[in-house]
């Protein structure tokens, strides 16, 4: 089958790999119709995070193809979102809701297991990992927000569950990518009255707003925490979504949370400095979040994509197809592309 | 009056000091009764954070001798606790419960503010610091409840807190000084199921026992963690409270935590290592804590403290007067004492 191949730093490019074939009993074999470039792909693209060679993606949905023998839930033609991490569904931290740290579980995408941005994909644990989509003949907006249940919008509703957003709450999200605008959204959603999102980008904030934000701030750093502090009367944000995983950006979230509420971290953490240990004790201000457990999160979120409450999809606003999976990449390194979609195939029919 | 005075590391001793006068129309005059020296405060004897030359000590009971003009809540003649930070009880975040980030607070015995380990304290906001104790005649052992009332109870409830204690909890509890053996204390009050507390100190682990500990750990660090693995059948604690602040302890709290659930961290950090977030991040673990809001959390215990419900001041193991402030201290840094007491004064009748 075709897939995209990681050949180090700054080298991705379609290729050949083995098609996949079912090696254990609950394995399933999908065959994928959308699959998009993750913010934490770029980490491996640029070089900053190691990655195997060879297989890349870890979010895709597409069509059931086999079935091992032990597989229950999930049948040959079904529609079906792909979680980024597969798990068992019955481990204690599957049992407790957090999927992302299955005792069974892995990643798409590395390690030997088949990445999303391919022609098919083995997923192992098929039965407890994928989620079945209803109904069919999906318009292609609908499509584009199922993708985004595959991570990218479960990744952004888990910095808001972690930050704690109710409603009513003042909220500020740090970081403008696709998780960030996410965030927006998961915040919108759980009915914070006010969501400040931290933005210079002319087309990301137009997302935003479109998302739910109420106010747009173009600073960053201290500019940003004080801006911050003089909109909430010096009091701080209720909760506050951290998005990007860099020194700055975990300092900033944790300068402009109110005493006693909590930063949501979902950015992959590069260079966060030794002292936010002090912040948090010193301004009493908590740190959570982490891996978000799609598998969990998407029963919830999936309902609202298909009636139309939500459109998560927004997020993409660059396309290709498989062919040019190197453009996908380096619309988003040089920040042209907000996040990359990649056509694979179509939904095929049961 | 005669009060313990800092005059540098490893230096600590009894002398004089201005007898504290009314100065603002918040303020009170309190004659202390009983004071204590905090684990905090050796960071300072040891030269390892910064503190002013002159008045020292943050935790004290005593009877309020005289009230500036504007003082409503306490009078001349109550016997009242301070919480060690004090708080004008109508800011943001008062209102929201977390009285030691006051906008108008700040600490005693440091920067100007007269200390605790001496006759008589000016105490800054008076009416909505000091809480006063109903009744009198109270036994010695009820006495010295009521002063742990003023810090180190607190800060082990808050750390409870802060880590999500609940009803059947499995709970673990990091560092065996007299904040984490109130943390165990106040792990129990919260209806943790199993308290484990990682202690190597016989007279410690009585303490510990004897608050509620179900099971005792003398391992450190990495068998530490393969320890409490062991015992949660590989899944790790509900909760844990840290309460040391070093970069072994807080790793340790972390990684023995289950994923989804707190840390709650009071310990001062001294050396934590940035790699925390790495850590919350992927191992799906938040931290929490801080200084405790002792004023929001005191009268929620105080009742348990006079109905002999609980017996914070069992962390008491070593006594002495103000003429041997120099020995409280000496204990506690040799590690002859869990925590040492300091008689100043006695409860005047009104």
């Amino acid at each position: 089958m075709r897939a995209a191949i990681y050949n180090g730093p700054h080298s991705i490019e379609v290729g050949e790999r083995p098609d996949p074939v079912i090696a254990a009993p609950n394995d399933a074999i999908v065959r994928v119709v959308l699959s998009c470039v993750c913010g934490s792909d770029l980490w491996y693209y640029r070089g900053e995070s190691p990655h195997d060679l060879g297989a890349i993606g870890h979010e895709f949905i597409g069509v059931v193809e086999q079935v091992g023998p032990d597989v229950r839930g999930v049948a040959q033609g079904d529609f079906v979102i792909a979680p980024f991490i597969y798990c068992d569904g019955i481990c204690p931290h599957c049992l407790a809701g957090v999927t992302s740290q299955c005792v069974h579980g892995g990643g798409f995408g590395n390690h030997g297991i088949d990445g999303g941005q391919g022609e098919a994909v083995r997923v192992p644990l098929a039965g407890s990992t994928l989620v079945r989509v209803p109904g069919s003949g999906y318009s292609d907006e609908t499509m584009r927000s199922l993708l985004a249940l595959s991570d990218v919008m479960c990744t952004g509703h888990h910095a808001a569950v972690s930050a704690g957003v109710r409603p009513g709450s003042v909220v500020a999200v740090v970081g403008d990518g696709a998780v960030g605008l996410c965030g927006v959204l998961a915040a919108r959603r759980l009915g914070a009255a006010r969501i400040i999102a931290l933005s210079r980008n002319p087309s990301r904030q137009a997302v935003a707003r479109e998302f739910g934000a109420t106010d747009i701030l173009a600073e960053r750093g201290d500019a940003a925490i004080s801006a911050v502090l003089e909109m909430t009367n010096g009091v701080g944000v209720d909760a506050s979504l951290e998005c990007v995983g860099t020194g700055q950006s975990v300092a900033t979230a944790l300068a402009i949370t109110r005493p006693g509420s909590m930063v949501g971290m979902v950015g992959v953490p590069h260079g966060v400095e030794a002292s936010i240990a002090e912040t948090i004790v010193f301004r009493n201000v908590g740190l959570r979040g982490g891996v978000a457990p799609a598998r969990a999160y998407i029963p919830e979120l999936l309902g609202e994509v298909l009636d139309g409450s939500i459109n998560p999809g927004r997020v993409f606003d660059f396309e290709t197809d498989l062919d040019h999976v190197a453009e996908a990449y380096k619309a988003m390194d040089e920040r042209r592309a907000i996040k990359s979609l990649i056509r694979v195939g179509k939904v095929a029919r049961r």
